[in-house]
């Protein structure tokens, strides 16, 4: 039997055409079925386009959408039957073994949290992977859905990020640092020194306090930050990112031709974020969830669908959650 | 009368040469006496390479250096005669306007506390000012020294950044953001969210949240972080800035010829990091104190002066107590 993956089909900047056709590709490609939920007319409208391989595909009808922006919890009362908590009760009535979203991440991690529930030691989903194109294989978790995080939250990001470097990036014993800003043990806030301790205490390869230089010095392969913390550096990333390109482009173009000046600066600036990696499972909650860039184009929503196929097969659910209460039962003593 | 600026003879990677030699470029050009403190045989045994114009100098004897990395207070009570604490008490007892060190800011931190006391509001003295070479007017502090602030400590940082913005920056209304999660008003950790109340009362120009990208975005001219954030910011930057400077030396010398590639991505850059910047003062003590980069060389040390010299001539510390004591006024009436 294939693997099912519910689609929604109405969330994200291109949806639902660019949806329906990384749906279609991937169903074509990868050999998974594919649950497509939307607005049934204009679903069939794209889904006709395609014609030969439309069969390919069911569509679950639903009604309303959750926007960017929305509060989530509210939207979701308010449109109990939107596309992204129709495909998640696909999930959670086993019609379906994972779930893409290129729509509001707020939304999916809400009808995730009241549809599936969450794993032990998490209070919300979180979020994180390898968000840099310079440093591919370090992992950055959480990055900013937990806000004023216990240190038991963190060390569960412990837990999901060697899970994630084991499953997806073929690291079999990977190192965990904590995001402080000193490398001895004793340095940091608060928080970083108490999660210090029951990190030292959990089993995992933990290799102490890491600082900011370290996303690129491979000292550890997980690296675990608060929500906030997170946040700020993914969008001040971003920001660094956008500012640089123009700076590069125009320096080259001092020096070069217009349109190799151009196609050079756009070879440096690939990889300063890792856009693949904006990609990434909602961690924590019982279930697969994966959400997808907002702005992603058929490629990237077969990649989505692709990454919740694979998610499946390395059962990726059942080790989280085994590793995760196998770690806390050992701190607990 | 000329400005006296005591300067650390022995602190930093190049201490004593480049030390001397940068405070007779500035005792030459910047009209201002200098109080040069350190091991009386090596410096004078410095000063004599530039026998014309050695007499611009006077040494003041010390015994002893504090280092990078050894803990700044036993340090301290090992060494009451280090190069440091003898420059601060030149500032203590009037003796000299400013003290200016390369050495250890650990150092510089706990014998300007120690020696000249804290200015209202402050636990510890603050790091800050634009970091950027992509943003050279965005002022972000704390970076480093604060952790686990208070948000009364967060309105200190923002007063006196608006003190640097309106006398180094020629910015006569700096608008201030605290950096967050979110734009809106309610987002962020519980720190943000108590600073940003008090934020709202101070009379500042205030201009609510900022997030990770508005670093280069001019949404505000100050940006207030705990130095927990700062750190990790500047020293993620200052890995990104190594690592992408491999990358993009890498990238063009596959298409031009290796020296036009170097000079390029030499180019590129110098836009990164803003290393004028990482000389800055020691806010929050009762004292003007300006710590330089360790690695400087003579012209950084002579900037370094000069930056003393103008905190000295527009009145910094007078304008930091009387704007913090207003401000603190304010928000408690």
């Amino acid at each position: 039997m294939p693997i099912r993956i519910a689609v929604d089909g109405m969330g994200g900047d291109n949806a639902p055409s660019e949806v329906v056709k990384g749906a279609l590709e991937a169903a074509r490609d990868q050999e998974v079925q594919i649950l497509l939920v939307g607005e049934a007319d204009s679903l069939h409208k794209e889904l006709n386009k395609y014609s030969p391989s439309k069969n390919l595909i069911q569509i679950v009808a639903s009604n309303g959408v959750i926007a960017e922006g929305e509060p989530p919890a509210m939207a979701l009362r308010q449109k109990p039957k939107a596309s992204i908590a129709i495909a998640t009760e696909l999930v959670k009535h086993g019609k379906a073994d994972a779930l893409v979203t290129l729509g509001s991440t707020g939304a999916a991690m809400a009808s995730a949290t009241i549809g599936l529930g969450l794993l032990e030691g998490l209070d919300r989903p979180a979020i994180g992977g390898p968000f840099l194109g310079l440093a591919p294989k370090t992992i950055l978790l959480d990055l900013g859905s937990n806000l004023d995080c216990r240190p038991s939250q963190m060390l569960s990001f412990a837990v999901i990020g060697c899970v994630f470097a084991r499953q997806f990036l073929g690291i079999s014993d990977p190192s965990v640092g904590l995001l402080s800003v000193g490398a001895e043990e004793g340095k940091g806030n608060k928080q970083t020194k108490e999660a210090y301790e029951l990190f030292n205490e959990s089993g995992l390869n933990f290799v102490g306090n890491v600082e900011g230089m370290d996303l690129f010095t491979n000292k550890a392969d997980v690296i675990v930050c608060d929500g906030f913390v997170g946040n700020i550096m993914i969008k001040f990333t971003e920001g660094l990112s956008k500012a640089f390109a123009h700076h590069v482009s125009d320096t080259l173009s001092k020096y070069l031709a217009s349109e190799k000046a151009g196609a050079i600066a756009l070879e440096i600036m690939s990889r300063m974020n890792n856009p693949e990696q904006t990609i990434g499972p909602l961690f924590g909650v019982n279930g697969v969830i994966i959400v997808g860039h907002g702005s992603s184009k058929a490629a990237s929503v077969s990649s989505a669908i692709a990454l919740a196929k694979r998610a499946v097969q390395v059962d990726l659910l059942t080790k989280l959650k085994t590793d995760i209460a196998e770690v806390m039962q050992r701190v607990r003593g």
